[in-house]
């Protein structure tokens, strides 16, 4: 665990998140910045800044739940016409926490998505109805 | 395998492809519009056209394949200054080859990249010439 690490305090319960699910080595929940309502973003609960730090055993791990995810969006009431899994690793890609994730995420005909836009701020009661929303289904 | 399919072709042999890896459930090959130079799809060589089809077993196989590959085009003569890993599933989320695949993006700062953007052609003799550079290091 990293002190100054985001979603270690995540992880821990120090910081607050909308979580859709949890297990013995994996976190996912609610990017604060959703594409569209039922963003996601899978993490390992060991730090692992990067692509390169995480254990392949973890890594195994990721794509799994990601498909279980994209299955649940999708099945779901959230509106979804389909899901990019886009990870970002080093900052030249885009990447701004440096605790590796996997965002999973909606799509929409036509909703303007590029891997550097589109983005909107969403409210806490918002990113808690979808986690509650999708939670239990898991 | 979908007689209809490319990727299902480029699996069989009948169909050209620039091949970095292959194994008994996975198969590795350069992008034919590269973002950058080392632009690699992982597919799953048993035909799945999107992640709900996708066994999570082999689900499981294909993020840690991301990961050695990432480590190896970033360790790599090919000049890279992060990595995106980025599935499309879905017509509404970029999918245009309906065989699940998943690509590993070389990035450079400021190299344009957005989502639906930044690619271009490259040659064959290119892109094998990236293939047997990284294809030995596997």
């Amino acid at each position: 665990m990293d002190p100054n690490c985001v979603f270690c305090a995540i992880v821990s319960g120090a910081a607050p998140a909308s979580v859709v699910h949890e297990d013995e080595h994996l976190i996912a929940f609610c990017d604060l910045m959703p594409v569209n309502r039922g963003h996601l973003l899978i993490a390992p609960k060991r730090h692992a800044t990067n692509l390169a730090e995480l254990p392949e055993q973890t890594g195994a791990l990721m794509f799994p739940l990601a498909q279980r995810l994209a299955a649940l969006i999708r099945s779901s009431s959230l509106r979804c016409d389909g899901i990019n899994l886009v990870l970002a690793d080093g900052r030249a890609a885009g990447q701004t926490v440096f605790h590796v994730h996997l965002h999973v995420i909606p799509r929409m005909v036509a909703d303007g998505f590029t891997l550097h836009g589109g983005a909107r701020p969403a409210t806490r009661s918002d990113l808690d109805q979808v986690a509650e929303l999708l939670s239990g289904e898991l």
